[in-house]
């Protein structure tokens, strides 16, 4: 089977390609350790980060990027759908930002090819932020803190929406989670894990999640078909890639999602529809690989799924500038 | 007038009740600098900031405190009237959480005696978090992580709504913002302050403003009529504390708002209907001194309350515990 030998192919070249710090143990996994980041520029992400928490980025005031996105919540809402502007059910699951920078594009379809091209999407989405970038750039022109702080941070005056999504960006950049107890395995300390924990990585190993789930961020590289063997069966009417391609070949692919801190990231899949991990991990078994896990071995797979939780963003949580008389008032009800 | 005597006496008091470790200036000065906090509980404060910022106590999953009362934007939503669960349009503006401990009871007409009693509200309150109390417990109790934590703070097992509550008032105790400019220049700093901000709060105190607002929290220790020598104009409905008193003299009498960090919490008034400083302190001559104050005046009383911006409080971005597979789902859209 092609798709079969090209994922081989894939976990393969994941393994060649194992970075010269790590210890022989994790050169030879198809999982490698989060690397620290590095080359951050710290002004420009202490911006970000303020604004990704800005409410103001959004037509009525109230809705920032740490709403779908909470950082006291794994990066994300735990919500099947999220809620946007007015209350609006939003038509997909809300992905998690953290490590979110490893992601070979963004969104379940990868219709953004970075970050900085994703940020610019939620402010102006109707059904997310429903504002515009024009006024998005107006109001945070119109607070002297900001003002200030933009002019610090690129040397120059203005205030315009590619600066903005550069910030966001960088302060995304700082998202990685480091330091599971999956990650300590895998520099060396054999004791990290539990046997329970150990077995249920050697079936995911053996069994072929990680044909699919590999790399640092244990996902991310990839768009495969969701229900490969078997139908996916849903009322969620996104169709993955081929929105993006228009190709037919493409319906139903999504970008595999990052399994880093799956324990914190749920309702699963695009459609939210699995509330727990068992749940994901039996249909992950079944429509992906044929394969009916025993309650035990799905036991297992879910125990070593939790030792990915690393260590979360640590931050203070940032103190916004406060608008003037001339910032536009925000107006939630109109 | 009565009101009037009333209004002079209590301004003494506090002259009076000034405390032994200020400056020989602050004692003869309406307004005292904010004393830090002491003797708070770390861990049950360290708790009840994981509560605060979690949206798991609303019926949603979407609404935490932190929603309307947001510390990244001087503990407000900085909205005319809140937006509450399913986008309901709240009925009155969020007062600020910061220095709130120092209020002589909580809610604009005092209907609660202090931040515990206080706490209870929202969760249960349909317009806001549109939970029940049984519902907030059962959540947390699911919680293996809130579980631990409530047991290491209470020395026992099991989660209610007292200990939600106690959890929560005594993180909201911490919320003090000392270290102002005009503390700076209460504590000593004769150059804390410009001429403006100094003939600010001259014309501040000598025109009658200090007869309402004083003390450390400048307000927050009297309710007082709301339009006393002219009526004030709003299709607001509330009445203030002639709902809670059921007295008739009582109506339009709301708490006097600390104009601590008042900078940070526009809009102002009960009804949010003022959107500058400027406005507020031309009504508040108007209608509380039926002085109309010339524009050099207002600007003067302007720059001094933004002198009242102190340091807001600087912590972490709290990371909350996960829900498990027996958590109660949040049903948003239902
Ligand atoms: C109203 C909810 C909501 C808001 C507000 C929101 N997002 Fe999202 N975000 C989502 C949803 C839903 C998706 C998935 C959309 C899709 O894939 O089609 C998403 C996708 C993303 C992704 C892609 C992650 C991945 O793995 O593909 C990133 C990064 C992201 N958002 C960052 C942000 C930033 C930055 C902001 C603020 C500027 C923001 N989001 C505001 C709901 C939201
Ligand atoms: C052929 C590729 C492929 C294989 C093999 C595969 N997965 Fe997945 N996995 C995906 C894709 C694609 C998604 C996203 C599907 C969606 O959301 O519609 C996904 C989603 C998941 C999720 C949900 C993540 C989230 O945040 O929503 C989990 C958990 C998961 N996989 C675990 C596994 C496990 C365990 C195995 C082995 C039993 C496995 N996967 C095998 C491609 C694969
Ligand atoms: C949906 C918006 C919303 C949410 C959520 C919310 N509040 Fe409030 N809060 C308000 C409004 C509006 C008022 C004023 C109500 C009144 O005075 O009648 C208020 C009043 C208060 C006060 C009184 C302050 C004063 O000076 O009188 C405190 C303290 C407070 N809230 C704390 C909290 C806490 C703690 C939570 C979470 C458990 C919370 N609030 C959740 C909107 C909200
Ligand atoms: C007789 C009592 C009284 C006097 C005198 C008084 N105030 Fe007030 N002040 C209040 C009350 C009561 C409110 C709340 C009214 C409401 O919200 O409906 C208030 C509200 C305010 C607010 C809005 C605060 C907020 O957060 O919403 C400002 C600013 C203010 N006063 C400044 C002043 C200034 C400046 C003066 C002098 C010109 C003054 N006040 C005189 C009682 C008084
Ligand atoms: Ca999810
Ligand atoms: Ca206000």
């Amino acid at each position: 089977m092609s798709i079969k030998f090209q994922l081989k192919a894939s976990v393969l070249a994941v393994a060649l390609a194992s970075l010269p710090w790590m210890s022989a143990q994790a050169a030879d996994e198809p999982i490698q350790p989060i690397e620290p980041v590095k080359e951050i520029n710290l002004a420009l992400s202490e911006l970000g980060k303020k604004l990704y928490f800005d409410p103001r980025l959004s037509r009525s005031g109230f809705i920032s990027c740490n709403s779908c996105h909470n950082l006291s919540m794994g990066g994300t809402d735990n919500l099947q759908t999220s809620i946007g502007d007015k209350w609006q059910q939003g038509p997909i699951n809300s992905p998690t930002v953290l490590n979110s920078s490893m992601n070979l594009a963004q969104f379940w379809d990868g219709r953004a090819a970075d970050l900085k091209e994703q940020a610019g999407g939620p402010i102006a989405n109707p059904g997310e932020m429903a504002f515009t970038h024009t006024l998005a750039v107006d109001t945070l022109s119109s607070i002297p803190g900001y003002r200030r702080e933009f002019r610090l941070v690129f040397g120059e005056d203005g205030v315009n929406i590619d600066k903005i999504t550069s910030a966001i960006a960088e302060f995304e950049k700082t998202l990685v989670t480091p330091n599971s107890r999956f990650d300590h395995w895998l520099l060396g300390d054999q004791d990290a894990l539990t046997a329970t924990e150990k077995a249920g990585y050697e079936l995911f190993k053996n069994s072929g999640c990680a044909a699919c789930h590999n790399g640092p961020a244990v996902g991310g590289n990839s768009f495969q078909k969701m229900g490969l063997v078997q139908p996916y069966q849903t009322d969620n009417p996104a169709e993955g890639l081929s929105a993006v391609t228009g190709k037919d070949a493409d319906r139903f692919m999504f970008k595999v999602p990052t399994l880093r801190n799956v324990e914190l990231t749920y309702p699963y899949f695009h459609d939210g529809a699995a509330q727990t991990l068992t749940e994901a991990v039996d249909i992950m078994g079944r429509l992906q690989l044929g394969r009916k896990y025993s309650a035990e071995e799905n036991a297992q797979i879910v125990a070593f799924l939790k030792t990915l939780t690393g260590d979360q963003p640590q931050f203070m949580l940032p103190i916004l500038p406060p608008s003037v008389d001339e910032t536009p008032v925000p107006r939630p009800f109109d």
